[in-house]
């Protein structure tokens, strides 16, 4: 997508470079890294320097490239398979990259950098196709409320749920993006904003407890999120406060989408039961990181001191919630059966 | 209500002297602040070293007391009437006050000083009332979740949301509260989490994302909230993001209630239609104040430079997902004819 004019990609590999947009350093400020050992790569996906599924999963599958450049032999490539796998030990898009790859590198070098690029290439290709089918929903003219970033930067390209709006874009209609700021991380204030402001698309910031209010003065027409794990009843788990938009959309009867590409629905976990919600550090609550006036980044309380905190990172939206998922092979039902044939 | 261990009022006045505590300090720094001119009273109004409709109404009333004692001349008593009213325009509980403390000042200084106290007394033993019919809602080891403060600090003690837990406590009753942290403004986490743990009441903070996680859990078996205004058939003003847990408590058939003193009905408000929602400043969204770690506060940038974003201050919620109000003289369903009953 665009930024400052110009595209980009999230993470991409040159010759004997694999290059990304440093993740922490956005919103303030944009700035490419490049990195030519595969160990530095680990330690970006490690750090969050590039973050998201299909991100993390394109990193992985370039670092082991970068591993097969810097020393083609059968202990180095193990070695370095392991390296990788320990970055992120909970996404599924990391192993399955990095297992296709490192198959590859003991063909040879130029086949693992082949299909690293090609996972690479699949990856920003499904989150086109999902643009496609998710801008035949939207009219011109209309009012899209999303929670957390569910766009390009968890992606190679074009993203999931903000790919419908990037592709309407291009179509000439008009639109218009509430941004749900999604605390306690904030990444719709942060990465979601970003993006729609690189891309020049109208958007407003709204903290998260403003969404029913705008949905009660019908100031939102529909509403797209993404998705962590899609079981295969259709429930979703994803950023923490998408159960709530979904069921105050639900009572003021708005369509509310989850885009994300095949390969989130998990066939396998019957239904949001089986999902464990991981709990994250609750300093993320009681404490916030951003910019001072001087430009430098800061933490700083923000809850009385000695009180406890509860930070969730996800929940689980039933299925009977959902109007839809957009997919990168089309717009199905939440239904067992839609998401059977989906698989097949 | 306690602080470290000893009782407080929010607002009072001794002798010649008003006190209040300086709620621009909390949560960081519980301190006392005392005036003994009336310009300085309404210094402390205008720039809410006090805050909240009650303790506003008590401290716009001493403020006029102070002036009687200043010089009951009535020249200056009219000049000080007009000072004070204009420290905070629309809060309806100052003009009450003032009106009447103002009345008594014209007949001696030691009427308007016991008019004063008389009306400080009053909204404190409403808050008292307001506890003691909530607490019949609480059971023994009751969880409840409560959004933004509607504590005794916005009164002169007891509160009203808060009020039938502090009543439950002392009834041996033990209770646990979620509290919405409540963006933009972070009350909840600032405010009534320091009133918890002040009175020694076990709470969790949670990003305001989470009310629908806990309730779809059952961790949440009764919600009160505060009011700004509640119209004649029962929509009820409140803090951004009251409409979004009451639409999710109904969802989950979790009870809402809204406790109120009887002095925030108005009778003259048809419905939520007729409430006009304050827009405040959007920096409350893009930028937020905390302690550093030296102790110091500070304010911090935490969107994308270059986004708008919108902040709508209070919401409407309809009188049909209310399931009761909870006021200082019993608790009644949330209809037209039970409202205009207690206002009789």
């Amino acid at each position: 997508m665009i930024v400052n004019g110009k595209h980009y990609r999230t993470v991409w590999m040159e010759d004997k470079t694999v290059f990304m947009i440093d993740q922490n350093a956005l919103p303030f400020k944009f700035q490419i890294v490049a990195f030519t050992n595969y160990l530095d790569v680990c330690t970006a996906i490690r750090n969050m320097t590039t973050r998201g599924a299909g991100a993390i999963g394109a990193a992985a599958g370039f670092a082991m490239a970068l591993a097969a450049r810097q020393a083609p032999n059968e202990e180095f490539l193990v070695r370095a398979k392991q390296e990788i796998a320990s970055t992120r030990p909970t996404a599924y898009n990391l192993f399955y990259s990095l297992e296709k790859v490192y198959q590859k590198s003991k063909i040879s070098t130029e086949e693992a950098i082949y299909e690293a690029q090609r996972l690479s290439q699949e990856n920003a290709d499904q989150g086109e196709k999902i643009g496609e089918f998710g801008a035949t929903l939207i009219r011109d003219g209309m009012h899209i409320e999303t929670h957390c970033n569910a766009g390009w930067l968890g992606f190679v390209d074009w993203g999931s749920a903000l790919s419908p709006v990037y592709k309407a874009k291009r179509q000439g209609k008009s639109v218009h993006v509430w941004v749900d700021e999604t605390r306690p991380r904030n990444q719709g204030a942060r990465l979601t904003a970003w993006e729609l402001y690189q891309e020049q698309i109208s958007h407003t910031i709204v903290p998260d407890n403003a969404g029913a209010f705008l949905m009660a003065q019908n100031k939102v027409e529909m509403i797209i999120v993404g998705a962590d794990r899609i079981a295969a009843n259709g429930d979703t788990a994803n950023k923490i406060g998408t159960l709530e938009k979904a069921i105050v959309a639900r009572y003021y009867n708005i369509p509310f989408y989850v885009a994300a590409p095949s390969s989130t629905f998990d066939k396998n976990t019957p239904n949001g039961k089986h999902i464990i919600i991981e709990e994250r550090n609750s300093e993320e609550v009681t404490h916030i990181t951003g910019q001072d006036p001087k430009g430098n980044n800061q933490t700083l309380l923000i809850s009385s001191p000695g009180s406890p905190a509860f930070n969730p990172s996800f929940d689980i939206t039933p299925a009977t919630l959902i109007s839809g998922f957009i997919t990168d092979r089309g717009i199905i039902p939440a239904t067992s059966e839609a998401i059977k044939k989906l698989l097949e």
